[in-house]
């Protein structure tokens, strides 16, 4: 909490992008016997998968264990998760399929998310903050257009240019939702929130700035209107060319991927931006545990000891990593920054 | 060929990667005879397809049809191209796996590559530059780790981070195999080249110092030994973060992709550092012209009618793209840049 609002710590705290999941086989068991959406909708199994793998790796903080897309489902899209990526529809590629869409009907449809944080905060040590999260406007508009996943976007953004007031009214019934649901999700217990534009990198500069940015800051000055003391993280991925446009959008942390410099990426967001990030997560995968801690190292370096960074991957966990690897990489970060 | 070396022009030259392919219906008619494979190594249906499309569109240039990635079947591996993208096998993983591969004997096994050259340059228009081209290092080496497409480049990475020494002498094998491959297009007809670092964006900055510039260095450094006036065009996608050091790696035309902001990218290489890009592909499916042209026409703002500039898309075309259009966006950017 403190290096979200800049000031000094007594060592980097370390939380990871889908920190619960695949990669711990103690998810992979209960997977076993519950589907993915089963999981995500009883909260008592959504505290114990957060507060499990929290403990297990010893994070600074827990994520709540959850998915971007559940606000379409409650949207009016058919949502399932199918081997080989989520799959949604029918899919957004008109005005009129976005008249059909309603805005999210947050504590009808969505209270077992807030539920879950509920239980998740029970559960949790009381010195472990716990991060709640959604998806950007543009990211799940992509969703939704596309239908899953995508690597063009092609019908996002053919509806952006061949449509902009649906792609519009589709943002805006997007953030008119996301900002009840985020809210509701610091009433429940979460002290931090985090903003995922997992798919923005798709966009040129001036798309971004067109097509996603006014969406993004809508959300979360709607967010930050309700919970103004309450930090926000906004991350995105493929973002190198944006960061500057990322942080104009908002947000109190600057999440950072993997592909942009980090030294470098302090400097152009002024180095008194709290920030978050930024090593490869595949360089946590390779059983050659001091290449990894190297690795680590060369990120610590980068941060330069300034106060305002929460060490992080940039980008999710993979399933091979070894869970051990992760345990390790947070014992060390902690103790190569302990003043 | 002018743009290449920055010397004023009468209009700005325009090609499109993936000019010649599946957005065409005579592409779509001649692979419903033909497999893929066939269609490459078949010189006098390469010089057929080639020529025919540069015709069709008007673009200034044309660019051999081919596939980056026939150097990886002279190395030893299997090339199939099924549907849902190319495979490779068996895929490389070990330094034992990377002995196995040898340099491909490219005048033996990728003469009809050259001689598909010669037949095209013999088939195109005088004043009709035809560009040759090669994968670069990093993506080759990552296509054979991979054994094909990935999202996250796991397996390469795992290679570089866990056996440098493996993966370097991977990149080696492929650099010298290149330069003769990429030397012997310009003996058989070539004017210009390109070498694709499609991947090249799935590699933070510093794992592309380390990983993928010396050989992409040593690919272009040991072409232009050879052929040092010949321009080459060094391409890659989501190099907004890499562009200085992509342009350290070497080049005459510095290739940019549609996620970086054009204009930006002229001020950060250098207004001298002739340019080629950047339109975002989608932009040219749209139904509506006037959107598309609107597009185009911002490009060309962004370029503020510095010399050497070749207009070209920020990746390849995507086949729903109507051939009109392409036709159209050639025709109105002679216009607009005309002096």
């Amino acid at each position: 909490m403190k290096a979200c609002r800049g000031e000094p710590v007594p060592y980097t705290p370390v939380w990871l992008m889908r920190q619960a999941g695949r990669y711990m086989s103690e998810y992979r068991e209960l997977r076993a016997r519950v589907t993915f959406q089963e999981l995500c909708s009883n909260p008592e199994l959504v505290a114990e998968t957060t507060v499990f793998a929290q403990e297990r790796i010893g994070a600074d903080a827990a994520i709540v264990f959850s998915d971007l897309l559940l606000i379409l489902e409650a949207m009016g899209l058919n949502l399932d998760y199918p081997k080989g990526g989520p799959q949604l529809g029918p899919p957004v590629r008109t005005g009129a399929d976005v008249d059909k869409l309603r805005v999210a009907d947050v504590a009808g449809d969505l209270g077992y998310v807030w539920e879950g944080i509920s239980a998740t905060r029970a559960a949790l040590a009381d010195d472990v903050p716990l991060i709640g999260f959604c998806g950007a406007p543009f990211t799940l508009a992509a969703y939704a257009c596309e239908g899953g996943g995508s690597r063009n976007f092609m019908h996002a953004k053919l509806l952006m240019y061949g449509d902009p007031g649906a792609w519009h009214a589709l943002c805006g019934k997007l953030v008119e939702g996301l900002i009840e649901y985020l809210a509701g999700q610091v009433d429940a217990g979460a002290q931090a929130v985090q903003v995922f534009d997992s798919w923005v990198g798709a966009l040129g500069p001036a798309d971004y700035a067109n097509f996603a940015r006014p969406h993004t800051s809508a959300l979360i000055s709607g967010f930050k209107a309700r919970h103004p003391d309450v930090p926000l993280i906004h991350f995105g991925t493929g973002t190198g060319p944006l960061l500057e446009q990322i942080q104009k959008a908002g947000g109190d942390v600057i999440g950072v991927d993997f592909h942009t410099d980090f030294a470098g990426a302090r400097l152009r967001l002024g180095e008194d931006q709290p920030v978050q990030g930024n090593l490869d997560p595949i360089a946590i995968i390779t059983p050659d545990v001091d290449y990894m801690l190297s690795r680590a190292q060369e990120v610590v370096d980068a941060n330069a000891g300034r106060p305002g960074h929460i060490f992080n991957l940039g980008h999710g966990i993979l399933p091979p990593t070894p869970v051990d690897n992760v345990a390790r990489l947070i014992e060390y970060v902690h103790a190569v920054t302990a003043a």
